[in-house]
């Protein structure tokens, strides 16, 4: 049977707090017996499966290039692309739900894809999308922290379509 | 030698406003003897295709589906992807330089993997992106017509990277 | 309304037989209204859109790379994939019908997807498929010319599927 | 770190004597402490995978569909592409080295882009390639039992680029 799996997304140049968070959101994940997928290269993508791996999770890499060399040394399971940010929305298709950490514009792609295929993207420091359109956004939802942002996914998994 | 090729992104369920915004986006590229790419759907794809054909220019649709007659009428040269959204990125990436029409999440994707590549993106009516994040967003740029939009799209190709 | 598109496929690097075949076929769908797709790169590719061109044709190469830049000068559309050999597929999906000239491994996975698919493919000079397993394979056809083979191609068009 | 991780390809609809040569194959790799990745679906893919899932092997399927429920039951991570049979090439860059049982086209094009790719692939009852051209193929070897599939795809990994 499918293992739960969890979306974290962020840039691959973040800043110690965001890797904090993203280590911890990693860790809680493992805790709770849920797999993480991410885009496998470096910043909050390493520091979630790192977090993930200390704990015993399992960690999913999609990565963008044709080498599985690329991915960070936490990733277990690296799937080899070659789509490079072509991978983005596969990425958000495996997961069922996602945590953002912070994030550019390849996280913000993210976001996008995932509110446009009715999946919950829960935020942590993330991109403010209800600020650059008149109509509120439900799917995305701000946490406060790693573990509330772990509670909030799981929980969302049971209740989206 | 390749065409100047120009993205128009938009809804395919979009207000009557932006169709008639989105024709003549097409009409205008048309007549400066630019090739439109987008979608390949309807809505804001099908009108800009439209105005397009309508002064002889050349439609290129890069559609979801793996069949080409799901392109619109106005599409000459559907390019049949059969990756569904996973299709953005790859109109991104095809398109020169861009302009938003309008948008929900699908087009805020195309927004952001545009952005993510350094190209530049101009809006009408479309996402205020710079309202939902600290810093501002140089590459999207907001005109005032649709022909204001074709002539800063095609003043930015040369200048861009 | 879309256009007729023939896929043509073959290896990026062909011996100078291959390439005069391939040439004569780009001329040939020209003269015939029909527009080819291709993988845009080198050898057969270049030499089928050198031909269509020389006749005015439509030349369309969907391509590996990120750049346009990489597609061959008789290009007029490069669809840039940035998914490297990925971008087989699509080719395939995109063509109404393919001939293939020759050809490695890169060009045996689009004539598999091809069938695959339920396409028809016209072979000059390339894999002797039903050789390789027990049952015959009618939707590979070997022609004896170019002409042949496009005049096989077109009017596969109409009858398949 | 990395698992390895084996490809195991072949048809969605198999016979009976293909089906078994399958599930050994899964249940050895599982054996070896191998991962299986495989297409997901029915047939040969899911028999190698509940062989594998048997004795504790990791499964990932790399589906064609949106849908995560399309995975097989043995598929414990489902990689979702919605790309259709675009996913065949994933699979196969995922995968260190390959093994094909029986297969149709499908089957072929994953022989294709593996060879293509520089990537080994050993066979159990499939496609012939070596008598469809005059060059012999030395990374396509077949073998005479799921056993000897195995052993020689785990040594191919240690020796391939």
């Amino acid at each position: 049977m499918a293992l739960r799996i969890i979306g974290v997304i962020g840039s691959s140049e973040a800043s110690q707090d965001l890797m904090v968070l993203a280590e911890k959101v990693g860790e809680e994940l493992a805790r709770q017996g849920a797999a993480v997928v991410c885009g496998g290269m470096n910043g909050v993508m390493e520091a979630a499966c790192k977090g993930a791996r200390r704990l015993g999770g399992l960690t999913i890499g999609i990565i963008p290039s044709n080498d599985k060399e690329d991915a960070n040394p936490y990733v277990q399971v690296p799937i080899v692309t070659g789509m490079g940010v072509g991978r983005n929305v596969m990425l958000v298709k495996t997961a069922d739900v996602l945590i953002a950490i912070g994030g550019e514009f390849g996280t913000l792609s993210e976001i996008a894809h995932a509110l446009d295929l009715g999946k919950i993207v829960v935020g942590l420091g993330t991109w403010k999308l209800e600020k650059a359109r008149p109509s509120p956004i439900p799917n995305l939802i701000e946490a406060n922290s790693p573990k509330e942002a772990v509670e909030i996914a799981l929980k969302a998994i049971s209740t989206q379509r």
